[in-house]
């Protein structure tokens, strides 16, 4: 299969990266790094063994790209609009799109755009981040699960599958709403209390108020899943991240990083939209709705 | 009639030297401003005139003050409990003790310690600081209203509002319930915010996000207020708070006064106790619940 990376980051470049490293014809869409990875490669550090890929199909311009059978795309979703442009040229009739992007309402965005496209979410638990041009760090986990969201062939999910199992990568396919939502039972305590509170998931669990502030917002969530059918997304699972959570290193979310990095915040796809959805659904998020009030706040005071 | 002021900062400071000023027989209680009130007066500088007191009746304890007929207590709440061993000795049978300080249940708890003691809340609506020993500093406003809790005899609350009135103060008499709660509808809101995204209310309210967040939390108060069968605290209320605040200076609660300046928050009286009020009553207040923990998150980082 012909892949295609759209979104060279920390999780772009790694899933891309080891799917290369393992014979897979890849080719990347570059921004900044173009220059400096021609001429350098592309660089892995990894938990799970390091790599450089000397020389990698790498393209400046989307136009420019082959169709490719598999596109994962692992833009932030702040800049969600650029789909519109640079799926057209690598999409076929038969291409599976992987957004392995962060929140709710991507895909149903990205359908509305491309109406005839084959969308998947992808669905990372990984700790990887770029490190400099052509540079990425992969300091832990980077398991991946697919969920189907309008792929009309199931081989070609299998087949991606298949192929990330023999890259090294822990893959599988799941139920796509329920992935999306219990995504967001954990994504939407931490991001943005991490961001208002100025601290990690260690300290937001040792103490007693905001311990019991994330699992409110935790079943505030489990609520809204409930009211929109969404099945599994329940109080055993709440409790399941919290004690998975409580074992995890001192951890910062992506939104975090992205604050502190002055980079904009994705507040849209992480709050907004499932904000929106629920109510519509009669589920008010109550304090998850505060928080993307501070959240739009704060993003403003730092422009 | 003789008063006590037990709390000399900024508010007891200006209500105590206000009518001390106007011939008033007043009695002063002094932490660690003692010696220099002693030696240099009590100083009051007031946007409505300003002016020294040479000679004050300075007392370094409670317990050498006489009984008085009105004792003004200014204390912050983070020290309630000295109270018990505060009132005591200035107090006789037909004392009436008005407590100006923030929040919700103080009169409650006083009462519960000191079962025969007259009560009222003092509602000050005034900017004023301590700005150094025996050194107060009146910016603007100044008002006072007085809500009647315990108090036998209602010619005690008019008598004070007299000589209030005498000395150039604008005061009022209040229903109790009613002038605590519509106090909460402002302070609730803003007090907590203006530290969680560290700003003033001026640009809570700039921002569409949290100018939405403090009315939802305005209107959780409301709700809480109709639980409890406390009347007059109803949408239009809110409305004439969000357009006041408006037309304010860009101010920093006290709240934020004393986080910037590393004293201890008055969580307990401004969150804690209405919010178990609240839900005792049937009407949870989610928006101040999570602004309740995220200051407790605040005070405990803080330590």
């Amino acid at each position: 299969m012909r892949y295609g990376i759209i979104g060279v980051g920390g999780v772009g470049g790694y899933y891309g990266g080891k799917l290369a490293h393992a014979g897979n014809d890849v080719h990347f869409l570059f921004h900044s790094d173009y220059e400096h990875v021609v001429a350098n490669g592309l660089r892995v550090d990894s938990c799970d063994g390091s790599f450089v890929l000397p020389h990698v199909n790498a393209y400046r311009q989307a136009a420019d790209m082959p169709k490719c059978d598999v596109v994962l795309v692992a833009l932030k979703t702040v800049n969600e609009q650029l789909l519109k442009d640079l799926l057209p040229p690598v999409v076929g009739t038969d291409t599976l799109v992987v957004l392995i992007q962060n929140g709710i309402g991507v895909e149903s965005d990205v359908q509305a755009w491309l109406p005839g496209v084959q969308l998947a979410a992808g669905l990372a638990f990984i700790c990887s981040a770029k490190a400099g041009p052509g540079y990425v760090n992969h300091q832990c986990y980077g398991s991946i699960n697919i969920g189907n969201y309008s792929c009309r062939d199931d081989n070609r999910i299998n087949e991606l599958i298949n192929d990330l199992h023999v890259a090294g990568i822990e893959a599988a396919a799941v139920e796509y709403s329920e992935a999306r939502w219990k995504k967001a039972v954990w994504n939407m305590p931490f991001n943005g209390l991490t961001v208002t509170l100025n601290t990690q998931t260690d300290k937001l669990l040792a103490n007693p108020a905001t311990e019991q502030l994330v699992r409110d917002m935790m079943m505030e969530v489990v609520e809204a899943s409930r009211a929109l059918g969404v099945e599994n997304v329940d109080e055993p699972f709440v409790e399941k991240m919290m004690s998975m959570t409580r074992v995890m290193t001192p951890y910062s979310p992506s939104m975090k990083l992205d604050y502190e990095n002055r980079r904009p915040m994705e507040i849209g796809y992480i709050y907004s939209r499932p904000l929106a959805i629920a109510r519509q659904f009669g589920a008010p998020m109550p304090k998850l709705e505060m928080l993307e009030a501070q959240l739009r706040f704060i993003e403003s005071q730092s422009k």
